[in-house]
């Protein structure tokens, strides 16, 4: 039923997400625009598009379906341009890892009569770093998909049509949707997602600050050491949107952990350091 | 050199040290005991040990090397039974993840002129989960293997040839030695490695609290929650110990996470968050 669509953003995840397309059986087109083209480029080369677009305004015009695949605040920049550029038929989607500063300007912007229709959707994906060269047809296999779906966004058969055979098409490139409210969405990721990203960010700066000069002393710490950091390589350009855009519950989910360290610490030599592994061995039991 | 060792405590690390030894060409005579015999059957059947050992002190006595792979109580009871069970040109040696009071149980019951020889070891290597059935020929590998080895204990020529050969053996089955003296080897080893495991705890606890009644919800997390809450099944029968003869290093590591997430918490919205990640990518560059 889709036959185009328009990748805009073409770093790690937009570039998967084309890779897991063709790797899926996707024959239509793909155009692809990246704000620097040598990433549009590179994903060209490696197969996940049909072409680079030059004017992606113009590339969303000629799809069906339009893959917002970009930081946050140049998600919503997007919607508003594409917001007024789209006809009713045309479905815009996007992957931004908060979905109620989405989910209110696309009912703003989208998904009235008149308006293209919009479905926020966040691939549970990604590698500690960005761009197009680590892109991965196998990225979102056994990966969980959310979306805050908005019923109003199928008021024509054609956009409902789209909607429908988008979520097929992320199922077919093996991940599994699930349906949440944003604001539900977006208290879920902040302990599941922002949480760890965050600690391992606060762990990885103070272990920088503490034996960054002697190399040889991070080898001491092994397996468990590197896989704690790994996130501390994440970038800020693509975090500090994150934490504009849901500041309220990760403030909470780290003054919570921060009460539990505190805990912990305290009581370093007292029974209820058993009660704390019981509780976190809980959480690992198969 | 060494021909006969005896393990005792054949869990996850004694019973990869003999899988090790053997991967490695060590032909000589491998005694195996452990609290539970069950234990010590399986690291038989496994290949780590040529034989069972009913006795631990008689197959210690029997040995020229005694590796003490068990918990750091269970591993200064020994210390005590073996101080006056062998003879000067015994060499016992351990793998306990603190060093300072195993150092010290050594300065009072080791490496005098009529005592055996005790060289306090520390593999950095381990899994979240323990026993025999998890060990493993090449655990060792690139790992760094932490040593506070104290001269007096080369006061026979007997010994300070086994510490040589044992040495050697550390190295052949694949890990990096690294001296360091046991008050700093417990400073550095509260930041690189006690700190990330108490951290993974309170995640994983906190984490079950939050989400631990939804399994749906865990899956939602993907590879980064995975990583960041796999210390979370480690055994609070190991960590109690290393809790209680490392407290004050590992208290002080804790508050200073506690006080980098308020301040990351308190600066969600400001440009001091991307002082943090930079700090953080620094840990992680290449």
């Amino acid at each position: 039923m889709i036959e185009r669509i328009a990748i805009l953003g073409t770093g790690l995840l937009g570039t998967s997400a084309g890779l897991a397309l063709r790797a899926a059986g996707f024959t239509g087109y793909i155009a692809g625009w990246n704000r620097t083209s040598d990433q549009a480029d590179l994903a060209l080369q490696m197969g996940a598009l049909s072409e680079v677009a030059l004017d992606p305004i113009q590339a969303a015009r000629e799809s069906q379906v339009v893959l917002l695949a970009m930081p946050i605040f140049a998600t919503l920049d997007f919607m508003a341009q594409l917001s007024n550029a789209l006809t009713p038929d045309h479905l815009v989607t996007d992957v931004g890892s908060t979905k109620r500063t989405i989910a209110e300007a696309a009912a703003k912007l989208y998904n009235a009569p008149s308006r293209p229709a919009f479905l926020p959707g966040h691939p549970m994906a990604g590698k500690e770093r960005g761009g197009a060269s680590l892109g991965d047809a196998h990225l979102f296999r056994g990966a969980v998909w959310l979306f805050t779906d908005d019923p109003h966004a199928r008021r024509t058969p054609q956009a409902a049509a789209l909607i429908e055979s988008w979520r097929h098409w992320v199922v077919n490139i093996g991940a599994r949707t699930l349906d949440l409210d944003p604001a539900r969405h977006d208290e879920l990721v902040a302990w599941v997602s922002h949480l760890p990203q965050f600690v391992s960010t606060a762990l990885s700066a103070l272990l920088e600050e503490e034996v960054g000069d002697a190399p040889e002393l991070k080898d001491v710490g092994g397996r468990a050491l590197r896989e704690m950091t790994r996130l501390g390589a994440s970038p800020y350009s693509m975090w500090r949107d994150i934490a504009h855009t849901n500041t309220e519950a990760v403030a909470q989910a780290l003054h919570a952990l921060e009460q539990r360290l505190a805990h912990l610490r305290e009581n370093l030599r007292t029974p209820a350091l058993r009660t704390e592994f019981e509780e976190a061995n809980r959480f690992r039991r198969e």
